[in-house]
């Protein structure tokens, strides 16, 4: 299905082979896309292949064209999928909830910690608004939310967002956090302010980790996700106005004003 | 191959039948797309299903998905596509030598006029410029060019180019002319000036020809044909690029500050 292969934990028949497809760049076929929930998810298993109870096996897809093997078993489905054993799982919360509830290991990634989840929940809403309507009131919004992560992060002094160790938020914030970094300086020259220390210290540590950077997609690939949404939307609006031809005359040229 | 079909002249048997491929439109696969070449020799062979020369039919391809047997007959090749007598012309120059050899009525479109082919040949290619570099110095370079050729038809005081009837010349410039109006007025504010009114005056009488309107795409169409071509240019520098990954910190957050 594709030549990227990652291959973690033991591979010996003792733990479970969990297979994850991710969405390849849009730049280049090979590289990984930067798809929000691919990255989530591949980070949840690496730390669990990490924990060797897993074997993990993440296979990059080329949405733009995919293998025949690829469309005869999913169709339109767009990755990220779950196999665990045969079966493919298509749907993020399936995904979210068979990685908790059926994948060894899981359910210790799953902290209970609703300051935590609320907190975080409605950050990425407030990117896209930023990209679309590029005006300096819903970049002081995106700030703000951050300086409330910044705050949580400073007030309890973990290294994560629950503890010293990586949990689910984690895995679902990080890579948030480099697309509003990486596409919110590119689009409108946002930047995380340089007095939210304990977020950049938070972004510091998850730079370090490899469950975070075998499954980050290059600054390019971030951006040309969001510069391939800008186009795609222009077509949409324009799908929906009615066709006009420019056959109008500036200036009087009838044929009476043509024999003067 | 499409549901929208031109038909011309008479079908009788009496004369030839010319099917020419045209380029759908990008927004709605049903419309007539903003191509240059297919425009040019829809205008030469309607101005001959006219005359009653040949009779036209025109099918309009939807190259985001060109239907099997168009794969099938012709594979990558893009439109234009000119079919007579079950003979298929994929080459713009050959398409244009057929017309003018082959096809009856033909030879009395290709007037010869070194003056007026050396006038437009490089028009358009100062229209990209502009787009490209969008800068004043380019903007001046094509108002200039087209002052040219409105002292021509000032000059000349003729309907047409060479002339007060239509020539493969007026096929060629006018779908250019109206891509610089469209394009040049929507990415670029360009206008052509109200001064060059011999221009205007040719216009108009471009806009009440059925050869011109019958093949003229939307506005919508010819600004996308450029949305797309600055989008596709983009891809291109990107994937040039070598991947980076923006994982620099801008404080100092190493494990002896974070312990402080």
């Amino acid at each position: 299905m594709s030549d990227e292969i990652a291959e973690n934990g033991t591979a010996n028949g003792d733990v479970p082979e969990i297979e994850l497809i991710i969405k390849a760049s849009t730049i280049d076929g090979r590289r990984k896309g930067a798809c929000l929930f691919c990255q989530e998810y591949f980070m949840d298993l690496y730390l669990l292949a990490e924990l060797k109870t897993i074997s993990l096996k993440v296979t990059t897809v080329d949405m733009q064209k995919p293998p025949p093997d690829f469309r005869t078993n999913f169709e339109a489905t767009h990755p990220p999928i779950l196999i665990d054993n045969g079966l493919a799982i298509l749907e993020n919360e399936k995904i979210e909830r068979h990685i908790m509830k059926s994948v060894p290991g899981g359910h210790n990634l799953f902290v209970q910690d609703k300051e935590v989840a609320s907190l975080i929940e409605n950050l990425y809403s407030k990117l896209k608004l930023v990209l679309v309507r590029k005006d300096e009131q819903k970049s002081a919004a995106l700030r703000a939310h951050l300086g409330r992560i910044d705050g949580l992060l400073e007030r309890r002094g973990t290294r994560f967002l629950t503890g010293d160790t990586m949990c689910c938020f984690d895995c679902e914030l990080m890579p948030r956090l480099q697309h509003i970094r990486v596409a919110g300086k590119y689009f409108v020259d946002f930047e995380i302010p340089t007095s939210f220390r304990a977020l950049w210290r938070y972004m510091y540590h998850m730079y370090q980790l490899d469950a975070f950077t075998q499954s980050c997609p290059a600054d390019q690939d971030i951006i040309n996700h969001y510069k391939l949404q800008q186009a795609l939307k222009m077509k949409k609006h324009e799908e929906l106005e009615t066709p006009t031809f420019t056959t109008s005359i500036p200036i009087d040229v009838s044929e009476n004003s043509n024999a003067e």
